[in-house]
């Protein structure tokens, strides 16, 4: 089941630049681990900004949760989630 | 380049059901064509919308240009695009 | 797995009285049906407008997508959905 | 009567992370308090958010302003209450 | 129960100008009858709009959705609905 | 003449609770001040909002402004200004 | 009493282009008539829009009221009304 | 030429309460300058807002700007332009 | 001095295909017009929009508001206008 | 391949004016490199704000994406982007 993900960091001011350099390493090691898993099929950067899109492959609503409350910099992020579905135009997918 | 394309149709009132119903064929055949040219590599339907979330592969702004005014139904949506980049966290793309 | 739906009509004005009236019978009936299957466990009125706050309990997206297009009022309504999960501090549900 | 009421938490910087999982602790118990009582009979989390959707059911606005602001995180939430009322095309509630 | 209920008219244009003159009477005399009732405290006219805030006092959200539906206006008017309280400052009310 | 002015404090996360405790006691005192005079006819609070809703009856443009800056929260609130008129479906007023 | 007013026309599509026309010589003459009379001290044109910025000078709020409405292409116009007040680093006015 | 400018004070944090009625004492004078120099015609307080509606009256957007960016209040002001144009219904300015 | 201008076609329902094509050639001809007078230096397609972004040369706000109502699209478009400078950061311009 | 950029600075409240200064130094400098490689063609002030107009001459979003982000000032301004195409209606450029 597939969800469009927008995520955009607003980095925290009363993090020392090395704090949050240390919750980037972690949250890079996370979305690898959870693409390897195959429930992130797609994360691309926004062009000009600190934000992104992503495509989530999950079973539930509640798997959703537990991905993205699970990634380090998930406290510093605004999210929009958008819930998809096989486009009857679509060549596959 | 990729860029994010979310259309939403807005039934153009003037039309009968029938002419309405031809554009929608044609723009079916457009899509699918665009699709096969590995130019517009996702097309997803949003839930309980009559609107869609695409991922464009193009060579330009003029090549995407070309292709979402060559769309029967591009009178009638509205159209935004959100240029991509490969994100360093992307496991691959 | 819920969602919470909001469904607000625009009464389509190149329909007349009768033909409306007509839809929303049907409406209702289709309402009831879902209902039935449990598949709509809430539905209320808002107050004071021609909207409602819905919860749907659904297998998938596309389940989800299926049920709200199957609506004979769904050509005259904004649909707007929120993905739902179980709350850490509710009693239970 | 029932009420939609949608609560977004915004956590406060000038709390330490130790006082503020107090204000947490809090705020699950008078929680569960209002649920046990029967005012508060949904309680779901939304989808990726620090945020819930609500349904109250109290005998006045007086009776609903009480509840929220007795709440340990009422300072630090945003609230949006919409009144609702029985649908006629509900099967029950 | 104190509500502000704040209602813009959007006068229908497949109305002929008899047929809208003959609705506002209808709405005028309605408006009265509630007011009589002691329901409809205050209304005042939004200075250089079609527009008016006014207070209801009703028993439920029921009264209200009921009371607000019966007008004859209704369906030409935006209605936003803000649930109130007394206010710990106010000298009575 | 007759304004409804809507208030919502925002509360300074730079004075002490003590500080803001002792600006809401002068704020109370030179509220009930102002309804006294019957220059502020009605005061109400949001429901589940720390914002009230007010009709203030005065002279002039320039009075209603030196009556909400001489509130001692004034610094902390946003204020939005509805200038009224009678309504000709009003009962009286 | 000043307020800053800001008109917006929308031509209206039911009118001919001669009864559009009538129209708007009759508001130029009812514009020129409430100049005429110190009430409309100040008219400006927006830029490149079909809009205006408006100071008018009245008693009350009942009586710009009553000139608002006055005006043949008010059913046709967005209007916004901002009350003013002398400005203390205003040199005069 | 005429311009309209909105603009808002946001009153700065980290200023003493000193220091801001010191930069507020520099912002009256300097806005007595311009306006002894007949490019800044209107200054008005919005009622009930830390904000003035204004009409300067300038050669080109160069010398609109260089007034503005010297205004010391200029780094804590939200500054809305709307260029302005003669009104052809208006009676003279 | 320099504009950004910003226009967005609302194509007009009530002109036919043959009477929008007139309308639409007699507009490309006044815009070569005001190119080849120098007064409108840059002209853009938004892509995947009827959209354009342009900047004009003008001598002053009336000289700007004269052309853009030349425009036989004028009474088809939304127009938004940005006074622009030159940048202090510019290697010229 | 064009983009309009619109960047809006937003000053950082946790520098010192001198640490601020420095960064704007390296900007500039920054700013009239990239131009020099004729990849930022235009470059305007918007008058009365703190922010630009630009557009970009580019081979990808990548190549944006890369110039944007290696600006001293990126972690403090709010970008948009807007893809462009030559206009049909265009002299030339």
């Amino acid at each position: 089941m597939l969800f469009m993900v927008q995520m955009t960091v607003n980095p925290p001011m009363h993090l020392t630049k090395e704090e949050f350099e240390s919750v980037k390493v972690a949250e890079k090691n996370r979305a690898l681990d959870i693409q390897r898993q195959g429930k992130w099929p797609h994360l691309w950067r926004v062009t000009g900004k600190y934000s992104n899109v992503s495509i989530f492959d999950v079973d539930s609503n509640h798997e959703l949760h537990e991905l993205l409350t699970s990634l380090p910099l998930f406290p510093y992020m605004d999210i929009d989630i958008t819930p998809l579905n096989n486009h009857p135009s679509a060549l596959s997918e």
